[in-house]
């Protein structure tokens, strides 16, 4: 019985891999696998965490973000914020553990989500220039504020820290980040100047100083001193329910009956649901979720789908509403008309979330070039992954020639336009954890085209009044111009008055005018 | 000092996130994002650790495959082998714990590499049906067969044992599994019978018994008898490594002088090499490793760089083969024509990788549709993120139209032709854990246009001298149809004899077509 089988010898082998050295090897899965990108990533990770602790803390954010070139290939990243800052106990995991976070168990909207972001920044710098990250935090001005190093240790997924204490700090409370990485630093639609000032147009609640390696200090200033609605957490609701969660949620509970189970435990049910879920599943009200097998756990999923319950509040989404939209997309882009549409919430797979649209049209923006789209996810611009993402197809696939847009095919349209689409939700389908493009849910697409239509007829609207019109006009200027010499070459031939026939032109020139420019107001107040 | 500060109230809900609830909630990135997919996604990681575990013990693979539809949306899927079967006090881990397995660490050519691919199918299975997974193992004839049924703790990312007994079974050694999970059969280019079938022209050693929800029972049998050459684990390559990874390795190494660090825990490092990388970094050789700091390190690597070190060893890849990936698409597909390329191994972030490319033209292939790509990576057939994918892309941006194909911009050629791509490495670099689209390296890139355009220019050769030459023939039989005629109109013009300008027009082309004819061979010949 004592043989080495194969078996042995593979077993060997086999042994657990730590997360942290899972995503050293496949960084590119979380967007570092360029140094321009990774750049971008780091800045990307701290600001989201900084706007997310603001808001969750109700505190007008104020970020200063930095970078300098220390080489050619290496650069070193601040971001400091006025948040609520970090528990001293917390630090160390926030930034050196992987999957360590406050935000993926619960149901509300946040920049962040999945407990990766900022503690992989730490392992790509660690990756690539073996130094650790320097964290200040502060979080009253009682207290004093703390610093630290710290690194890695990607075998056990667990900070380790290099340096611990106390420092003098000016502000009373916030968190100050100091990361060195391999990157590159380059202009244009995916560099980090462009991110800094999606970031502005979509918070339009944060103020933001910017310096970059080139060392110009951009600001961006408050453009409303209102705090966004905060986003309240909700429980999970029944509907989009899968059934290992059921029965899992089942396992756990605190409830001692089904009726407290469903009542308690979700979103959207009452009493009386409870009740009629139970019933049509032929399992008491009152039995012990605990006792409940997986035979009954698929009868009582097989009931919440054939019972109608409302759909979820909307309170964990905080949209950035129309009107504010519009007010950033003017203080960033120069154009003659803007609009915007922020849509109702609807569900995805039991998550709720919320459309909402802009165009800016004319002015600035280049007239023969495709149009500019800008995705934004949580009030999160999205730079890369365009071609795989949801925002971008329902763009492309909507047809916007009614509006006065060209587009040949499922192209995107051309003109002198710009288009704003975000997404807000509890719990946003990206399709990797670099967390740029958005899954293609037949609920979201649908939302994104209603909204893009809604936008695209009031643009439509303004083209045919304004544009058209103007249009309209100068070719009538121009016929005019031509009257008195076909008047008097009509006179020659017919041998009638040159003035009486320039009258006549005239009168029916002005006639067609008012029915042209009369059919454009006509539709224009459809 | 006492007073609770919002960060006292955010830290009560920071924790850490399993990778298994992490999964559990973004199962997309494992592709089990649609029922279709979900069912293929069970199927291929079952086969894949199957096939790895047969390659590894020297055996030749004989797999069973079923699926049985249970209902609409739920099937069974068994797959059996017969490998040499996983250790008693291993096998738990191995299906009930994500990021364990046996492949991740090592350099050596393999299907699986990350260690989540047949958990992660539990996971799916027991979230959908609430489900154990049900697995036969045997190491050898002296033992037992053991029996489990099993599903995973998602809080803990721990395997939950269910049952656990001796059984009887029929088979020596080897693996049986058995899941049940949601899911939807549909036919076509993404289904599971389409992908055994391209496992089968990919792994001409293995012989696969498929029986699918049509309880259709398929014999794919083996097209050779000849094990594939055994991959060897390497030791990684000094080039492409990074500044954390050199630390790292530093302070785990059982060398006692850089010099023994060098030559032991890399591949193609020889002393005299060793010692030029510690002299250029102005570092002695004696020194040991564990004392090096972090600016010395960086030296090292600056070092590394700028020495010349011989490539990696292919002997850690297995490529199936120019003339065995032509008999397996004889087997497979019914052509007039096929070519294949094998092409030497080079390199891509230290990573040794392989490309092979073969074509097959007329037949049964269908004339004017674009031309199927077959994309595989390490004989594992990618079915989805077709457009993802380097493979794809790089199809699709050579020209085919020399090579005797239609072909319109950067879209795939047009003609009855198949083309099979592969990658073999011992680290490929996926898109996303689902590993199903091939990340754009420059190098990779490189040797598959190289490939591709070598099959290509074998293809163009036997289309100009078959099947143009056969065009030709077409025509010309065409036109000495129409010589009577021609000759009889020619001579009631003329009044010459019709006999003798009849004669003369046959000359005429003969003489011709033997030019052209002529011209066509000469091509061949280049």
């Amino acid at each position: 019985m004592g043989e080495k089988t194969k078996a042995h010898e593979l077993a060997e082998k086999q042994k657990e891999i730590s997360i942290s050295e899972f995503f050293t090897k496949n960084r590119h899965l979380l967007g570092f696998d360029n140094p321009t990108r990774a750049l971008l990533m780091a800045v990307k990770e701290a600001v989201d965490n900084s706007l997310d602790a603001c808001d969750e803390a109700s505190i007008l954010p104020e970020l200063i973000i930095e970078i300098k070139e220390l080489s050619e290939e290496r650069f070193r990243v601040i971001v400091e914020d006025n948040g609520p800052g970090i528990l001293k106990q917390n630090l160390p995991n926030v930034f050196g553990k992987l999957l360590y976070g406050s935000k993926f168990h619960r149901y509300v909207q946040n920049r962040g989500q999945q407990g990766i972001g900022i503690s992989a920044v730490v392992l790509y710098s660690q990756l690539t220039t073996g130094k650790p990250i320097k964290v200040i935090s502060r979080i009253s001005e009682k207290r004093p504020a703390y610093y630290y190093e710290l690194n890695i240790d990607t075998l056990k997924n667990e900070p380790k820290i290099l340096k611990e204490n106390e420092v003098e700090w000016k502000k009373s409370h916030g968190i100050r980040v100091e990361i060195e990485l391999e990157g590159r630093y380059l202009k244009g639609k995916q560099s980090v100047d462009e991110y800094v000032k999606q970031v502005a147009v979509v918070n339009p609640h944060a103020e933001i100083i910017y310096t970059n390696p080139d060392n110009e200090k951009i600001n961006f200033p408050r453009a409303t001193n209102e705090l966004p609605r905060q986003a309240q957490e909700i429980k999970p609701h029944p509907y989009g329910l899968e059934l290992g969660n059921l029965i899992s949620m089942l396992s756990v509970t605190k409830a001692r009956s089904l009726t407290g189970f469903f009542t308690g435990d979700f979103s959207r049910v009452g009493k009386k649901t409870a009740e009629e879920i139970c019933e049509k599943a032929k399992i008491k009200s009152e039995a012990s979720p605990r006792l409940i097998t997986r035979d009954q756990a698929e009868l009582l999923l097989k009931s919440i789908k054939e019972t109608k319950i409302m759909a979820p509040s909307a309170d964990c989404l905080s949209p950035i509403g129309a009107e504010l939209l519009e007010k950033s997309m003017k203080k960033e882009f120069v154009a003659d008309y803007y609009a915007t549409v922020s849509r109702s919430p609807d569900v995805y797979r039991g998550f709720p979330f919320l459309i909402e649209v802009g165009i800016a049209y004319g002015g600035d923006l280049p007239k023969d070039e495709q149009v500019r789209l800008l995705r934004f996810a949580n009030r999160v611009p999205l730079l890369y992954q365009q071609g795989a993402c949801a925002l971008t197809e329902s763009f492309a696939e909507t047809n916007w020639k009614p509006y006065g847009l060209q587009q040949s095919g499922l192209n995107p349209p051309v003109g002198p336009a710009l288009v704003v689409v975000q997404i807000s939700s509890v719990w946003v389908p990206f399709t990797s954890e670099a967390k740029e493009a958005v899954a293609h849910y037949p609920e979201i697409i649908k939302e994104l085209k209603l909204a893009l239509q809604d936008c695209g007829r009031k643009l439509g609207i303004y083209i045919r009044k304004h544009v058209h019109a103007q249009e309209q006009r100068d070719k009538a200027n121009l016929f005019e111009n031509y009257i008195p010499e076909l008047a008097s070459s009509l006179s020659n031939i017919s041998g009638e008055s040159k003035t009486e026939i320039e009258a006549k032109l005239k009168k029916i020139l002005k006639k067609n005018i008012k029915e042209i420019l009369g059919e454009i107001n006509n539709e224009a107040q459809e």
